[in-house]
């Protein structure tokens, strides 16, 4: 039986798909590589690109394929794929083309002035292009939310984690602060009398570099289809093909760089053991951001804070940056799950992390929603730190609401996607130690297959196959449960 | 007076250097960052871009848009831009997609697998790849000269020279093969008797790198527009407002690394310095790549192995590399004037490296025009390189006709370039020596604005304005004249 729509689609989506292969790579490069001068020219030849693929999505023939393609004989992974591409097409058919453009341009406008404005704490310089990313990212948020029924936030909540709406967040999040603060407090006395040896710097970057690689290749990193580089904000990127990481180093401090790498190999590996089959197809992608978050933490939180891990990769700590006593095993594993609320995000704890990413849910669902404007950030962002880990950004907008680059383009909605994703990853290992008991003596003598093979088999070979929460509960037996987070924190942090 | 037909051009055009700028950055992080998994989903992403940028210049509304503008009030910049348009559009129309999308993906297979084959004189193994990008370059040059009523080879020349002849490159070369062996011979006799010290390494990369840097810097180099990486072929890439150049490093030899890159930086500074109003029109283009390769000549063999130069950047090479009697200036300049036949084309001393184009030119064309198969190649090489050098090529394909890039992607009609470049630059200097008689003092003493005063008025700013020999007449007062080239060699070489 033929199936001429369903293939005429993929043809489009095929192209889409190399569009999307340079936009990529030359985002990557804009981060990681690109001189200053360059940015011009690149804003708008991405943006030029970005309008080409929602020229390309808003075809008018794709209506009448969609159409026709459900009523052919498809498999069921193709009928996933055509859900994916309804998916993509209903999001592009309701955006105005000059709104990509502006959006493009103005978030590539604001990134690249905030590398610069957030080292000099220019909150008034930042906020000049930000209210237009603002005002831009409100419109589309406006389009969507009428288009989709959804509330404005929600609509581009979407777009990072389709499905889940932010009054089911907030039930989540209302929850962890009712219990966060406390355990923070308890492990924090707990701690209080526990000595540590901090690792002694200064570590040179080629040799920090030189470690991550070497940790990269013991999680199975593929150095035929990746690359580790540096950039002012570490992300992945790339193609599945082909995946770039980036991390940033500090001579005085090798621990937070290491951790990173960490943390973007499991992106990575997500990305490299997709299906290649499917891999130019909408159900070829990775499931969402919270399933791409829960990849990059089950690496970074369950495994790599884990003293099994730590004890398997000091003697590559040691062999990089030589002997320390810093570099015990139990020692490692006493810094790397020492509490201490602080004013970063990337570099928070495992238990304050909730606390930076709720505050940044409810800031920037108040901001989208109207219901709060750009210049009232700064004022919240003190308060609720204040509030909720009890440290004083006043003032400090560098290492307060100029921290982050999400917000830069307008990328409103992502931030739920990091606590959803240390969920996630929780409830994976609270199933994978059922199934494998002896899991810590096995990655302590360097047998990480049980993992790998885990996750290969339940997370990364299902791509976008089924809906977020089918994925969960196809994958531990329920959809998304936070007390297994809950159970775990106590668990590493109190002994409990 | 408004100018429709024109303005409409200007905006397609536009467009096109977006989509140009994407594939330029594509292509250099293809070169020198991609890694080996990466290849085949970026050849396909590429070739979907050269069919975008082919289906944007044949969109039929173009035809009478061209005919339009040319009866519009232009001025003359607009005029030569409109020409270049219709350049570009003449190439394009008579060029099938089929093609555009065959060339394309076959060139990446070709160029890819050549990284390869080529350290393992697998010569069999190119071939199979090969043949196929002979068949489309043949099938591109009937096309081309049907349209053009050119020959073949003439046709492809025209993509890189425009409105140079072979029958007039054959005349030029024809000239130089009477005289230059007879020189070649001269100058190694006399350099028989004369000894040197040679530089003892090894020398580190990272060091060699930072020499680089710091001779980039003394040539001008804006490093916020553009960077240095590393390449298996040598090259300057990116876009005019961020130009990529690559090197490559040899422990053993830092010499060669950086003329490299006094080379690359001479292509880097034409391109900085392009009229950055007209960047995003054909007309803001580099003339050709004769004119390209004219400036990197100049900086790599007017100006880089004068002992002027050389005593200039004598203390940044002993600050980098450490003090050896062997930096010397004038031991410097004796070594990099040192005449000696070898196999490598880039390595070539000035004397010998119009032999390896000419070499390359009488190959190509024979190719092209169907006189003889890829499968001849080796026996050609072989017989030419002894006849015009006097080195036993035979067997060594890694060092023979597998050296070089310019093949494997169908970039046949670039050769001639290198030699047309090198006379012009002869003839640049010549006018500049004669404005400037105390150039070689001004030059040891660190002030190079002579030299770059007189490029940016006469070449760089120039852009397409010019064709070339109207541009090179402004310049010098003279179309081409390979006398000048002859004399500078003489008088370098045998002071004469």
């Amino acid at each position: 039986m033929t199936t001429p729509a369903y293939d005429a689609l993929t043809a489009t989506f095929t192209r889409l798909y190399r569009y999307q292969h340079l936009a990529a790579i030359a985002s990557w490069d804009q981060a990681a590589m690109m001189p200053p001068q360059g940015n011009e020219a690149r804003s708008a030849a991405m943006a030029e690109l970005h309008m080409l693929m929602h020229q390309t999505l808003t075809d008018p023939a794709m209506t009448a394929q969609l159409q026709a393609a459900q009523q052919e004989n498809l498999t069921d992974w193709d009928r996933a794929n055509l859900h994916e591409m309804q998916r993509d097409w209903e999001y592009s058919l309701v955006m105005p083309a000059h709104l990509v453009e502006a959006k493009s341009l103005a978030g590539s406008r604001c990134e690249h002035a905030w590398r610069t404005q957030r080292k000099t704490h220019d909150w008034q310089g930042f906020l000049d292009n930000f209210r237009e990313v603002v005002r831009l990212s409100r419109e589309e948020a406006q389009v969507l939310s009428q288009a989709q029924g959804l509330s404005p936030y929600d609509a581009l909540m979407a777009k990072y984690e389709p499905g889940t709406q932010s009054a089911h967040i907030e039930r989540i999040f209302g929850d962890v602060k009712q219990w966060l603060p406390g355990l923070i407090q308890r492990v924090r006395d707990k701690q209080a009398s526990e000595s540590f040896t901090p690792a002694q710097g200064p570590f040179p970057v080629e040799k920090q570099r030189a470690l991550g690689l070497a940790v990269m290749e013991v999680l199975g990193f593929d150095f035929s289809a990746g690359r580790l580089d540096v950039s002012t904000h570490p992300f992945c990127g790339g193609v599945a093909q082909d995946v770039r990481i980036t991390t940033r180093y500090s001579e005085e401090d090798f621990m937070r760089s290491m951790m990173g790498v960490v943390h973007e190999t499991g992106h990575a590996r997500y990305e490299q053991n997709l299906p290649r089959a499917w891999a130019h197809l909408p159900v070829g992608r990775a499931r969402s951001m919270g399933i791409h978050e829960s990849q990059s933490l089950a690496f970074e939180m369950q495994l790599g804070r884990s003293p099994a891990f730590l004890q398997l990769i000091a003697p590559l700590i040691r062999q990089h940056l030589g002997d320390q006593s810093a570099f015990e095993p139990s020692n490692l594993a006493r810094i790397y799950t020492r509490v201490a609320p602080g004013f970063i995000r990337v570099d928070a704890d495992e238990l304050c992390y909730p606390a930076h990413v709720i505050l940044r849910f409810e800031i920037e669902r108040a901001l989208v929603n109207d219901d709060i404007a750009p210049d009232d950030i700064p004022a919240l962002w003190d308060e609720k730190m204040m509030a909720y880990l009890g440290v004083d950004t006043r003032g400090n907008y560098r290492d307060g609401c100029l921290q982050d680059i999400h917000w830069t383009d307008g990328s409103f909605g992502y931030f739920p996607s990091y606590t959803l994703g240390a969920m996630y990853a929780a409830q994976y290992f609270n199933t994978l130690r059922q199934a494998t008991p002896d899991l810590d003596a096995q990655v302590a003598r360097g047998d990480l297959s049980s993992i790998f093979n885990w996750l290969q088999n339940h997370i990364w070979s299902q791509a976008s196959r089924w809906a977020t929460p089918e994925l969960v509960e196809r994958a531990t037996g329920e959809s998304l449960n936070p007390a297994h987070f809950k159970r775990h924190l106590e668990q590493r942090y109190l002994g409990i």
